[in-house]
């Protein structure tokens, strides 16, 4: 399994830019973008040249470098690049940790007895976005730590799975949505390298396809055995005994367990349950949202209805057409079999046992 | 509800020809088809010009007089229409009509006590083509009067809907899929005469987005409130309550029940049945096929993986991407709440009621 490709990269010195594969573009061409200004980040995550929770998690972070670099305060550039998108909760986590290295670095050059340091001078010696670039790049390579841990503890948790076992999974979870392997897709490159020759089935995941375009590449480019079908056809493969689990990423999981992830996974999830097929969902700790008790208290993204009009650059729906465009589901924790985490396998997928996995203590 | 569209004519004398909308350019333009040959008959249907199992029936008839008039026998012309589609058991069952009465046509002029009169000579008088066509145009009628049929009998059943109830349908049963008002849509069309202000979800139905083209276009023609969705929704408007019963039409349907349409209806209605929203399916009488007992018989046709990977002029796949493109599903009997026919509704839904509500005979 050779590839050569980066999903996302630094590029240059601490006055460098941000430089991530046009998504957008795959399969059809592997064009590289330099984002050279926080609102050319902004507009990256939000048109889904970068998508994926942790990989809209890292292109943040490193996108408050490029608006630091730019004359933007921390604060500012921080509270600018959150509005890009509302449901991938590791973009507030990342945006999070890049405020925190600020202080820290302000307070590095401060009164130590300062009781509130502000964030947005840069301190001598090391520069703010040496700082903050130091920061982000801590932040990309946990996330490859991540996969890494995620593909493993996946590969275990399915290593009964017989050879040449179907697996389905929904829109794309692998290295283009990650700074590293990928979540979903972590967890099939690992069983390939085992020799478990693994056969997957990929939604094409509408509107915007990322399975057709970016899953299919990802695993074709890594000579994994793969179909594409539509959405619809998820069903009638499950039902013909072609599909031994079902995997996914997910942009946001509650405390309890309850998975947002692209909408269609709250489908393939019933699906899978309604034929006695296992589902599970792979994501790093930074992916949970402790803070929400339950999947109802996630904020659902409405997209532009153009998105499924013209979606392939036709308009294939009357002028006119009422459309309804969620960009993400939930899927209730008691349809999950397993949550696969860099931190270990939440199962049963409760919330103790959340908890437990995430913050390695057990809740009352 | 006014609306100008008619989805199919004979046009002209008995020398005339099929006149068509080809469906494959709606809802962009409104372009009809002459077709002056059996060939470009045969081409309608394949590539889905003309579509619907009961348009597909009447179709065949006329092309069987389109075939005629260009010198073609009546068994050579049937044969070869057979040929252009294998799931839809209307055309088979159309075709069968054109060739009795051909053979009637021929009886009619030759020796009564014949017990092996030939189809393929011109009787005098009335000529073959004035037979054909009269029988052709007999089917298109008669396909009318089950659309009006089917609407009535469903109406009827779904008469304790709550006002401005939703409604959810996959790909087209309407008016462009018969000869008629359609076979799902004709009961969402009655309910809206009889004051009901049905909602229709109309899911996309990839690959060929009947639902986003032509359902959406026939609903907004005729002034019914409508949302489309792209089919991995379905799940999540049901879920969100929006849902009260689910109503698509069929291609083939077993003597048990089981029952044979477009790709994402067997997906369809196991969501519904999850979420415990009846599952209608309404078809005309010339949909079942006595001589199959069991779903798993019907041929399912399996079509042009670029449907998938290039399905509106643009790539979306990888070069070489492997694809599953089966064009029909089944849905199993005991999935479906009634079947509403236009000689009344089958429920429950066994070969028994089946037996009794298509041929008047209770079946043992």
């Amino acid at each position: 399994m050779s590839y050569s490709y980066e999903t996302m990269e630094w590029s240059g010195g601490t006055d460098g830019h941000l430089r991530l594969i046009d998504q957008t573009r795959l399969p059809l061409e592997t064009v590289y973008l330099d984002c050279l200004t926080a609102e050319e980040v902004w507009q990256a995550i939000k048109r889904l040249a970068v998508r994926g929770a942790p990989a809209i998690g890292v292109a943040a972070a490193y996108g408050v470098c490029v608006g630091v670099n730019q004359g933007q305060s921390v604060d500012e550039v921080c509270d600018y690049l959150a509005t890009s998108r509302p449901t991938a909760v590791n973009l507030f986590w990342a945006l999070e940790r890049m405020r925190n290295a600020a202080c820290q670095a302000t307070a590095s050059q401060a009164d130590l007895g300062s009781t509130n340091p502000c964030p947005d001078h840069a301190p001598q010696g090391r520069s703010m976005v040496e700082w903050l670039l130091a920061e982000a790049r801590a932040i990309h390579n946990e996330d490859r730590e991540q996969c890494t841990a995620m593909g493993r503890y996946g590969a275990d948790l399915l290593d009964n799975l017989p050879r040449g076992a179907g697996i389905l999974t929904h829109c794309n979870a692998g290295a283009l949505a990650t700074g590293g392997e990928g979540t979903a897709l972590a967890v099939v490159f690992e069983l390939a390298r085992r020799g478990k020759q693994p056969h997957v089935f990929a939604d094409e995941t509408r509107p915007l396809l990322q399975g057709a375009r970016l899953t299919m590449w990802e695993l074709m480019q890594r000579q994994i055995d793969c179909t594409l079908i539509c959405d619809s056809m998820a069903a009638q493969v499950m039902r013909e005994g072609r599909v031994q689990a079902v995997i996914t990423g997910a942009d946001r999981i509650a405390a309890n367990g309850d998975a947002a992830n692209k909408i269609g996974t709250y489908s393939v999830a019933t699906l899978a349950r309604a034929h006695g097929i296992p589902f599970y969902v792979v994501a790093p700790a930074t992916t949970f949202d402790l803070s929400i008790l339950r999947g109802a208290e996630i904020p659902i993204e409405q997209r532009d209805p153009e998105e499924i009009t013209r979606g392939f650059g036709k308009q294939t729906a009357p002028a006119g057409a009422r459309v309804y465009n969620p960009a993400f589901d939930v899927t209730p924790a008691d349809f999950i079999a397993a949550i696969i985490t860099d931190r270990g396998v939440v199962q049963p997928v409760s919330a103790p046992e959340v908890a437990n996995t995430v913050t390695g203590n057990t809740a009352v």
